[in-house]
């Protein structure tokens, strides 16, 4: 199972990194699109536990992805990469976030991928909405 | 200038083919994702004063450009060619839509076009939201 | 009908600029990549008559077009965007060139897409080879 | 290290298989675009003696990764993800293939990464050119 974890902002690595280290314990993938903030704290809370990590990452090089990827991918196709990071995921968690990340819930609802949104996050009408990172893990667990 | 008309939904149609249409009145090419519903209306609307319209068609033929299309780009890309829509308007106008169109609006707010959202249209906070096509264009032109 | 001109190389200019008069003329519009060389000598040989020109940008931002692009395409995704080249043409002259241009060679056959290489160009087996420019439209026009 | 399979062609599966599980056998992560053939051999391989493999799908679901597929990136894009299998190996294999694969070569040598081409393949000056399995397999880990 893999489950993409999507978001932005320094504010929101505390429970990113909560939320990567619990979807390896229960034996989920963690993707994002393997770059700073939410998606290094995601993939930083995986590997805490023995878990693994996959990293869509935008430009031409490996060199960019965080120190916590395990699995790389150099797509090069910069911020239409946010499709592939959304439709690699079996399901996909939010985690703060600015345009890029709403760029990708519409494109994990588009796809029908079960989506939630961690408080404090984008206020969307018909969305899943969490306050914890273990009822996000929980409630995309559940969905799958 | 090149406005994109971004959108869907069939009760949006008239609406949008009034966008086009007085987007090609004020000297706008008018740029779509090149199918059916709002992205064929508003190319309609353009070439009803004979405007100038892009298609950028998702798929891996021009066969499905709609008809009004004079110049169709074949990206192969399928939903991620979203961006190429969105940043191929020196402005965007959003005509009702789904998860594709919010796609879309992320991605232009993400590389700062301006933005419009007829209503009614994605709630979203933050944007500016217009009552009347001519509002629409109105709005662009003075961002531009 | 569209017909991509790619390549590059200062030293092939010259015949890509004929390349687009020519086919400016008989009707077609040109569409290449939007950047320098041979792309901007294809779009500007195009001009040269009135034509009409499209140029599909890697970046994302449409101040990268040459000025004789009419159209400007922004995809944002970079070297990817070899495949819309080559499959927004219905046929497909190649002028000069190094290995972005061998990857749109490839694309175009791989949609069956007529593909014509101007020599001196790349030595492949199973390619229509074309001595001058006036042949090479020619023979893209006969081939659609 | 990530090391890229590419390739098609029923007949090269068995050399695609040897490759692949060399590939594993010395450390590397097989990277394929993840359908079948030769991208299903070379994942097969390096299974088979406990390595690891990622598939880079051109679709929109999971569901068209072949078996040995540990992690896979659902990109979305078509025939344009040949960029990111290119682009994700630190060095590239070609076994076999048509179009799609010469495009990967291409994109592989714009982007600078070591391609080798195992015999038979593609006709092509200046390209690092072996044998056997073994032979490539230590061709790309000397360039590495």
């Amino acid at each position: 199972m893999q489950v993409s974890v999507i978001g932005s902002g320094a504010e929101h690595e505390a429970r990113a990194e909560e939320v990567g280290r619990l979807l390896a314990e229960r034996g989920c993938t963690v993707v994002t699109g393997g770059l700073g903030e939410v998606m290094a704290a995601a993939a930083r809370g995986a590997k805490s536990v023995g878990g693994t990590t996959i990293g869509i990452l935008p430009g031409e090089s490996s060199a960019a992805a965080n120190e916590w990827i395990d699995h790389y991918v150099v797509t090069g196709i910069g911020h239409a990469r946010n499709f592939a990071v959304a439709a690699s995921g079996d399901a996909v968690i939010a985690v703060g976030g600015s345009w890029g990340t709403l760029a990708e819930i519409a494109f994990a609802k588009l796809l029908g991928r079960p989506v939630v949104i961690l408080e404090p996050g984008w206020e969307l009408e018909g969305f899943e909405r969490v306050a914890t990172p273990e009822d996000a893990v929980e409630h995309v667990l559940t969905a799958l």
